[in-house]
């Protein structure tokens, strides 16, 4: 994180009023604040205002208060006196489309008071986003959405402020980062024309919006900050998660890649960032396997198979008995597969090799990856020659994807100073395990750093300085979106990408000494 | 007025979206109207943002909107289609302690669409400003206060809206003039410390305001503009009589009077500007003398007295018998016996020249005015010599004032290229009658200008271009006030002035061919 310029929270002293200065109080204060944040354009919500003059008289022309930074003008959004020791909070919001995140954090200090996550209600009414797009163009669909979401919002933060022994009140700030559509949701506005060519979202940068005026439970003159978006297909979950990877101030070109049903990728330094987005397939989020889920209690995240014995060692969150595997599980099963030789070259099943693990239905092959006996559902936790195609085409894509975006820009992969991967994929992924498969590039082991919750971790850096605000917006101005065209050049690398880990295996030479 | 810059109106012509130029719908109108208005600092309110994307495609990406500045930052507070013929309208206010004047126009084209004036509903709570000012201390006083004007401009407004056949919806900007204390009452701040030593006002400048935050019925999004104020006794009414009279723009000094029970004076050229108030006593608006009384059918405004018949020739409003007589007036009235020998130089009686006119009642002398049988009460009108005394002080008080600014300046009265009286007093007073009493200085008569409403006026004028808002600012930040300090100097003053016209007869060269 770089250093906290300036605070939401900032303590003035002024001089007393006199006959010979009759300033008003509002404006003592507006002039104190232009002295403070060396801007002309400073002025004072009502809810500011109403309280004001008893306030200083009260606390002897010493007070404290909360701006905001919106589009050049400074609001002042609270005030209260300097002994005021109730934290001042801020919200922090990941707005994904299953799981929505919050923290809770003192504005003053950047303390973090609580946390909490909850499934996004939305899920009810559809559980990707696309159904949720149609829904909003349904008779009042896009107000029961927003209301479903807001409501969440509000029941998980009541929660969370009974936790951090705060009121609702207490809360001045939220800043929330989602990805598109949800930033729509959120907002009321219909993503309708989204998803329709040419993919026109409503709005790019919502800046700050009243709390009030979204039904969001915090303090009357609260403001929410959505993080802007560079267009449907990358929202403000990716620059909040630039903004977290420190990305736009390296001076060594870096990467970072979100990997998903959709793989969001950005590219750049502290002079230029490039991003793209493309289709990867659901396989790298557990999605299509039987077996595939979500990352939860029981199921599959790392798996080691002995190279001489060839024996499974299997680990699951919690250490329950496995349930299913998830994404990394299933990179890490497919890489250990092909080091043992139990898949070849393009991916498929290479019977003699399994060991008796290797059975076939309506002539389809597939393998046993835990027997019934010893699996949490009491049946054949398995994997199919289907669902390991269907990972080669995810796997393929991933890294076309990273191919062309670096072709494009002429950086060699292997000059990427750090590669940056979000989300909880890239907490839990291996990236040996990734290289093998020849998913992602075969780098020192070292530049790999998963980057957890860069949504939230976004979010949270909003809340520590108002000048994130502005490198929010800089970073959204600053990234060029390059449409990935699926022309002749990329189904060629799509193509050489399909092999284990690639059809020119000196580009994994890693993979190479793995095998041996 | 000066040329009108921009309107709050824009019309814009936007280039479609494309797969090439995918910026969203709300940052495309923004980037539109950023090169439109030079200025990076543009963002919208949800009200204008929510309809955008159906609104823009309807009508092939040209829009109308309505944008508004404060303190730098733009933001669009409505947008419509382009073939919407719909009246866009602004509301002005004269916010006056005991008259409220409101004026709709076409924010569009600037054409006048309705007027209409009712009494202020606070008059009820307490006549004077004072006693408003003491009750807003009350529980609940202020809220009530608030809720009286508010809903007294909602019932006015809406009657005002059917006589220019639009709705309320259709009004988008309100800007209102009022004195300091009634700004704060009308905002719901509270007036308490105007009125204590050092005598601070809660707020000097109070901007933009959301109509809905006041309660104001206008459109939801639409937003008032109370105009600042330089002290608890220099108001906005009068920054709006500066705007009005274009003083502020002027080469060659001038000066600007609002005669009243305090009388406000602003001397000035383009490159300064300086107040002061001081209280003139309630004569000048008829508020003394028994028959005194504001102007309304029936009242005398105007008298004449032939100086060799001493014949009353008596003017009232609407021509209805007299009731009782106005400021202007008694001003008239005074003047005129003065010139007729019916009172001295020092504003006494003078019995005999008072063609039986003269009568006595417990050893104080007055004048019959108009008898019983003519006059519209059925009794005598009477002018007695406390009246008169009455007069002569609020008459040296208003010169003494006029004199110190301009002594303390260095400008001869004589200089002044223009003198303005603002209000309905400036509209009735003759000013010939003004300097034969010594009030106002000995001026050529065309150099006085009477203003009318000048608060309306600078009210409509601030609906007629968003420059207008920079330039009240500016205004406002160039008014240098000078605290009139009842030191020796001004009593001298004041000692001098309290002579008809002056002891020192050869200011007033015009008096004494008029006396001849």
């Amino acid at each position: 994180m770089p250093e906290t310029e300036h605070r939401w929270v900032i303590d003035l002293e002024l001089t007393p009023p006199s006959l010979g200065d009759n300033t008003a109080d509002a404006d003592r204060l507006v002039a104190g604040l232009q002295k403070q944040l060396g801007s002309p354009n400073v002025s004072l919500d009502r809810t500011a205002l109403l309280p004001l003059p008893d306030l200083l008289r009260k606390n002897n022309y010493r007070v404290r208060c909360i701006v905001c930074r919106d589009r050049g003008a400074w609001k002042v959004i609270f005030a209260t006196g300097p002994a005021d020791d109730r934290p001042i909070a801020g919200l922090a919001v990941d707005l994904g489309t299953s799981r929505v995140v919050l923290r809770l954090v003192g504005l003053a200090d950047g303390r973090t008071l609580a946390e909490s996550a909850f499934d996004n209600p939305q899920l009810n009414v559809g559980a990707d986003i696309l159904a949720r797009i149609h829904y909003a163009d349904t008779t009042d669909g896009l107000e029961h959405l927003q209301k479903l979401i807001v409501d969440g919002l509000n029941r998980h933060m009541a929660l969370l402020c009974r936790q951090a022994d705060i009121t609702q009140e207490q809360i001045h700030l939220a800043a929330i980062a989602g990805n598109t559509a949800m930033s729509h949701l959120l907002l009321g506005t219909n993503p309708h024309w989204m998803i329709r060519e040419p993919y026109i979202p409503a709005v790019n940068r919502p800046g700050l919006t009243r709390a009030s005026d979204l039904g969001l439970n915090i303090h009357p003159g609260g403001r929410v900050l959505v993080f802007p978006n560079i267009g449907s297909y990358f929202g403000g979950d990716l620059i909040a998660g630039i903004l977290y990877s420190d990305l736009h101030r390296r001076e060594n070109t870096a990467i970072l890649v979100d990997v998903g049903t959709n793989a969001e990728v950005v590219l750049g330094n502290h002079n230029w960032l490039m991003a793209c987005a493309g289709a990867a397939g659901p396989a790298l989020e557990g999605g299509v396997t039987k077996m595939g889920m979500m990352a939860g209690p029981g199921v599959i995240d790392r798996i080691d198979i002995d190279p001489k014995t060839h024996q499974f060692q299997v680990h699951t969150i919690e250490n329950q008995k496995p349930i299913g595997i998830c994404g990394s599980g299933l990179i890490d099963l497919a890489a250990q597969m092909f080091l043992a030789g139990m898949i070849d070259l393009r991916g498929k099943l290479v019977p003699g090799r399994c060991d008796g693990r290797y059975q076939e239905k309506d002539g389809l092959g597939y393998l046993v990856v835990i027997a019934a006996d010893r699996s949490g559902t009491g049946k054949d936790l398995t994997i199919g020659q289907a669902d390991l195609d269907s990972l080669t085409r995810s796997k393929a894509a991933m890294f076309t994807i990273l191919e062309t975006i670096t072709t494009t820009v002429g950086v060699a992969m292997q000059d990427l100073s750090k590669f940056y991967v979000a989300g909880t994929f890239g907490s839990f992924i291996r990236p040996a395990s990734a290289i093998s498969i020849g998913m992602l590039p075969d780098l020192d082991i070292d530049r790999y750093k998963p980057l957890g919750n860069s949504s939230l971790g976004g979010a949270t850096m909003a809340l520590m300085s108002t000048d994130a605000v502005d490198e929010i917006d800089a970073i959204q101005e600053r990234i060029t979106y390059m449409e990935l065209n699926v022309n002749q050049d990329f189904m060629n690398r799509f193509s050489a990408a399909k092999f284990f880990p690639h059809t020119d295996p000196s580009r994994f030479p890693s993979v190479q000494v793995w095998q041996e």
